[in-house]
C-alpha cells in the first residue's frame, strides 16, 4: 500500500507538470524520496540544509520563461520549519512550490515524540491551500490522485504561489523499488484556468499622455507583448530589470529613469496624464515617490494586491490582451522628452570613470556579457543594477522581489538559472554569507559568482542610520564579518579569485569557468556612498541644463 | 513618542528578567536594536543569520540551571520565518524565548510593499501567544508594559515556551538616544507562578519495586531533588545524560541502560511494577520499547505531553516536592539486579580497544574532562553519548531535545554554553554544516567543537534504509558533501585541527584553547556500524553469562 500510495502522489504531481523535485534528506520522508528520485520523469536535487534546498527550489520555478511547479520533499519536525522563508518569497512573488512534508503518524502527535511538531498549516497564511493526507490505505488513493493534481492546479493559477501538502506515513518505510519505476499512471492532470481579461484597457490606453510601467514578475513573453504594442503606439515604457524588459533596445523603452526622477524639473516635465502598469511595484524608489499623486492603473489579478501607494484603480488583465488590440494614437513630443532625459543620464553616466573598484562599475562593467541569466541579491545590489542598467542589456535578470529578503540568494540563484548556458550571481558580502550552504549545490554546473564585499551593511550608510554615532552604528549596522570568502569558497570547492580592477573583472566575465566561481570585489562603504552623491550631482547638473 | 514607545517595551522586558538580546540587522527594527543596545542592564549579540541568531538565543535561556528569558529582535519581512525552527523546538523543549519581530505600518501590509509579509500570527501553534502591538501613541503605552511582562511571564510559565511581540513602527526610525540611556522605568514585573503539587506521589513513591525514571529537561536542581531522594530511598534511577544525572555517583543512578536493556534474559529480570518519571521521554530506544508495557507514571504539567506510548498515568507535580518527603522502603535485592547488569556492561566497556578512531572512543575519550558543558547534536552524537557515557561524569550536558532537529546545533551550543568557562560541542558533519553559520558567534569566547566526519548521514547506516541498493542509497541517504572543514574553518575565522588518533584527541581536550576550535575525527560509516554490532555482541554475551 505504501508504494502504491507515493507512487499515486509523485506520479499525479508529476503529471501535472512536475518536474524537479529538491530533497533534503531524513528518514520519515523516505519512501517520498525514493519514489520522486526513481520516477522515469523526474530530476533530482538533495541538498542537506532545508532552507536552501527550499530557495533552490524556488529558483528552479522558473528556469524557463514560463512557471512550473517544483516539489520539495522533507522529513518530519524541524525540517519543514526551514521551509518557511522560501514560502513566503513564493507565495508574495507568486511562484509555485510544491512542499511535501513527511509527517509522523496521528498516534505520534502532540505526545512527545522526537521529531514531530505540529505540521498541519504549519505555513499559516502563506500558502494557497495545506492538504493533510490521511495515513496510507486502499480507500484514500483516489483523494491522494485529487491533492496532487489539486495542489499542482492551485500552485499554477493567478496568483501562482505555495501548496503544502503534509503526508503522514508509518512504520516500515522503505517501498517496493520494482513498483516505483514502473508504477502505471491513472486519470489526467486538472486544467489551468485561464486569466481573466480586461474589456476597460482599451479606454485607458487611449490616453493621449500615457506612460507605461512594467514592474517585476512579469515573464518576457508577456513583457514583448507590452513592449511592441508600446513601440507600435509610441508610449513611453518605464521597464523594471526584473521585467526583462531592459533586454529591449526599442526607443520607447526607458532604464535610467531611477535616475532622472530624482530631479524636480524633469519631475514636473516627464508628468504623464496617467500611468498603466503590469507587474508589482518597481525597484526604483524615485518612481514610488514621483509617482504616487499620478493616476494609475494597475492591470493584475486581485489575488495579491500590489499598490503599496493604496492609489490606483485595478483591472483584471493579462498582458497577452494587447496581441490583438488596434493601435492608438499619443502625444510623440510627451515620447521625445523622456528620451531627453534619458539620453542626458547616458552621456553622463559613459563619461564617468570606468576604472575604480566602486558597485557602479561592476554594474556597469556587465556590458561585456552578451548572453546568460544574472540573478541578483537583494539590498544594494538590485538598487545599483536598476539605477545603472542600461537598456539592451542581453541578460535575463532575476531576483526575489516578493519580500525582497537577503536570505537564500546564492539558492535561488543556482536554481533559477539552473538550465542556464550562462550563469551569474551578483550578491554583497552579507547576503551571500547568510546562504553559503547554497554553494553545495553548485557543484553541479558553473556559475559566476559577482560578490561584493564591503564588508557589512552597506545599505546602511545610505539610509538615516548613518548619523548615528559609530560606536552605535558599526557593531548594530555595519556589523563587519571579517569572513574569508577564498577559504570559504575552498570548504565548498568551489574556485576563488580577488578581482583587483575592473578591466580585471572584465577579462574574468569574458572566461568561461570550467567549475563554480567566486569573483571577490572588495568595495569601500563611505567611498561608495560618496560616489553615488557624486553621481547625482552630475546628472542632476547636467538634466537642470538640459531642461531649465 | 518612539523613543518612549521602544524604551518601555524593552525596559519592561529586562525588569521581567530579560538580559540577553539577540539581534540580527535591519531598518524597520533599528528603534528597538539602539533601545536593546543601550539599555544599561542589556547584554546584546549582533548575528546576520536570523536562523543561527535564533537558536543562538535558545541556547542562552539556559546559560544558566535557572531558565532566563532571551529576546530575539529581526526586521520586517522574511527574516521573521528565519526563526520558525528555533520557536518551534522552543515551543517543544520549553524554553523562554521573547520574539520582537519589528513591521511595517496596517497601510503597507498586503499591498506589495517591500518586506511586508503577514507577521501577525506568524508563528501559529508554536507560540504560547501572539501579541500584535498598536503604532506607536501615548494612550498605548500601558499597554506595551501589559504586553512586555506577559510576554515574560507566559515565556516563563510551565510549560516555558516562546512568545511573539509583533512591533509595527512608522518612519522615521531613529530614536532619541539620549533618552535611552537614562529612561525612566515604571512599574513592576508580574510574578510568576509556582508549579502545581502532587499529592498522590507519596502513594506511588511506597510500591516497593519502583523504578525512577529522569529523562530530558529538567534542571540540575529538581533532578538533585529527586536523586537525593532515591538514594535515601534505594530507589534506582536511570537516568537520561539530559537530566544532569549522569553526574552523579550514587550507586543507585544508572547510566548504562541503554545497553543492558537490549538484552532479553535482562529485560525481564529488572522489570519493575512501576515506573515514576520525571522529565520527557529518555533518549534510548531500547528503554522506550521495554517500557511500554510497564505501568507507568508520568509527574509534569498537562501543558506539553509527554508520553509518545499513550499509556502512563499523568500526576501534576514537581521534584521539588520530594525535598520534604519522608524515606520510602523498598526492594533492595531490585536494586542489586540493576546494580549487576551495570556493572557486567561497565566490565565490558572497559576492555574494548580505546586507540581506534570510533565513535565509541571519542564518547569514551571524554572522560578527560573534568568540568565543564558539553552540548550535543541529535541524530548520532546523542544516541552514542546515551549509550556510553558512564554516571560520575563531570559534565553538563545539554542538547536540543524537543523537536530533535539537527538544525541551529553550533548557534545552540553557542549560546546555552555561553557563560562556562569550559565548553564543548559534539556534533557530526551534517548537524554541522546545516547551522556553520553560528560560527559567526564562535570568536566571542573559545569553544571546542569535536566534528565527527563520517562524510554524511551516519545514522542511515544503522536504520532500515542501510539495505537499499547504493545508487539509491547513497545519492539520497549518505550524501557524502566533500567539505573541507579546515577550510571552512579558516573562512570563519577559527581554528583547527584534524585529530590523528585517540591519545591525540585526549591532549587536544587537555589543553586550555585561545580560540574556538574544530577538531575533526574522521571516522568511517560502515564501519562504525560494525564496531557497534560488536560491541552488543560482547555486552549481550557478558549479560547472559551473568544472568543465565
Amino acid at each position: 500500500m505504501l508504494t502504491k500510495w507515493v507512487h499515486t502522489l509523485i506520479d499525479n504531481l508529476v503529471r501535472s507538470g512536475v518536474r524537479d523535485f529538491v530533497i533534503s534528506p531524513g528518514s520519515r520522508s523516505t519512501p517520498l524520496a525514493i519514489a520522486a528520485f526513481l520516477h522515469p520523469s523526474s530530476r533530482t536535487h538533495v541538498l542537506v540544509d532545508e532552507r536552501s534546498a527550499s530557495f533552490f527550489a524556488l529558483g528552479l520555478t522558473r528556469t524557463d520563461d514560463a512557471l512550473r511547479p517544483v516539489a520539495l520533499i522533507c522529513t518530519s519536525g524541524t525540517a519543514a520549519t526551514n521551509y518557511y522563508s522560501a514560502v513566503t518569497e513564493a507565495n508574495i512573488f507568486e511562484l509555485p512550490l510544491i512542499v511535501l512534508t513527511a509527517d509522523r503518524p496521528h498516534e505520534l502527535r502532540g505526545v512527545g515524540a522526537p521529531q514531530a511538531i505540529d505540521q498541519v498549516g504549519l505555513y499559516g497564511k502563506q500558502v494557497r491551500h495545506a492538504f493533510d493526507l490521511p495515513l496510507p490505505e486502499e480507500t484514500g488513493l483516489t483523494y491522494v490522485q485529487h491533492v496532487a493534481r489539486r495542489a499542482a492546479l492551485l500552485a499554477m493559477t493567478e496568483p501562482a504561489g505555495p501548496v503544502q501538502i503534509n503526508v503522514p506515513l508509518r512504520e516500515p518505510l522503505i517501498p517496493e523499488l520494482d513498483l516505483l519505476q514502473t508504477g502505471q499512471s491513472v486519470g489526467r492532470p486538472l486544467r489551468a484556468i485561464a486569466p481573466s481579461l480586461s474589456e476597460e484597457l482599451s479606454e485607458i490606453l487611449s490616453i493621449p499622455r500615457l506612460l507605461i510601467v512594467i514592474g517585476p514578475q512579469l515573464s518576457a513573453t508577456d513583457t514583448q507583448f507590452i513592449l511592441d504594442y508600446a513601440e507600435r503606439s509610441h508610449i513611453p515604457v518605464l521597464a523594471d530589470p526584473l521585467s526583462q524588459g531592459r533586454q529591449s533596445s526599442y526607443a520607447t523603452v526607458f532604464g535610467y529613469y531611477d535616475t532622472w526622477l530624482k530631479d524636480e524639473t524633469v519631475q514636473q516635465k516627464v508628468r504623464p496624464e496617467h500611468i498603466l502598469r503590469f507587474g508589482a511595484m518597481p525597484t526604483s524608489k524615485p518612481y514610488l515617490l514621483w509617482s504616487k499623486d499620478i493616476p494609475t492603473t494597475v492591470v493584475g489579478h486581485p489575488g495579491n494586491w500590489r499598490d503599496p501607494q493604496l492609489h490606483a484603480e485595478f483591472l483584471s488583465g493579462h498582458p497577452s490582451q494587447l496581441q490583438a488590440m488596434p493601435e492608438t494614437a499619443h502625444d510623440v513630443s510627451y515620447l521625445h522628452t523622456l528620451q531627453a532625459a534619458e539620453q542626458t543620464v547616458a552621456v553622463v553616466f559613459e563619461t564617468l570613470d570606468t576604472e575604480q573598484l566602486t558597485e557602479y562599475n561592476v554594474v556597469r562593467a556587465l556590458d561585456v556579457l552578451t548572453q546568460g541569466s544574472l540573478f541578483v541579491s537583494n539590498s544594494m545590489p538590485i538598487r545599483d543594477l536598476d539605477t545603472f542598467l542600461p537598456t539592451g542589456t542581453p541578460l535575463r535578470i532575476l531576483a526575489n522581489r516578493g519580500a525582497n529578503g537577503i536570505d537564500g540568494i546564492v539558492s535561488s540563484a543556482l536554481g533559477a538559472t539552473y538550465d542556464a548556458d550562462h550563469r551569474y550571481l551578483l550578491v554583497g558580502d552579507l547576503a551571500f554569507i547568510h546562504d553559503i550552504n547554497g554553494l553545495m549545490m553548485a557543484r553541479t554546473r558553473p556559475m559566476t559568482i559577482l560578490l561584493i564585499n564591503n564588508t557589512g551593511g552597506g545599505i546602511f550608510n545610505f539610509l538615516p542610520q548613518q548619523t548615528l554615532d559609530p560606536a552605535v552604528f558599526e557593531p548594530l549596522f555595519g556589523t563587519a564579518q571579517e569572513l574569508d570568502f577564498r577559504h570559504l569558497a575552498s570548504g565548498y570547492g568551489v574556485d576563488y579569485e580577488l578581482i583587483s580592477s575592473i578591466p580585471d573583472l572584465k577579462t574574468a566575465l569574458q572566461t568561461t569557468p570550467v567549475a563554480t566561481r567566486i569573483l571577490e570585489i572588495r568595495t569601500d562603504r563611505p567611498k561608495n556612498v560618496r560616489l553615488h552623491r557624486r553621481i547625482w550631482e552630475l546628472t542632476n547638473q547636467a538634466l537642470q541644463e538640459r531642461f531649465r
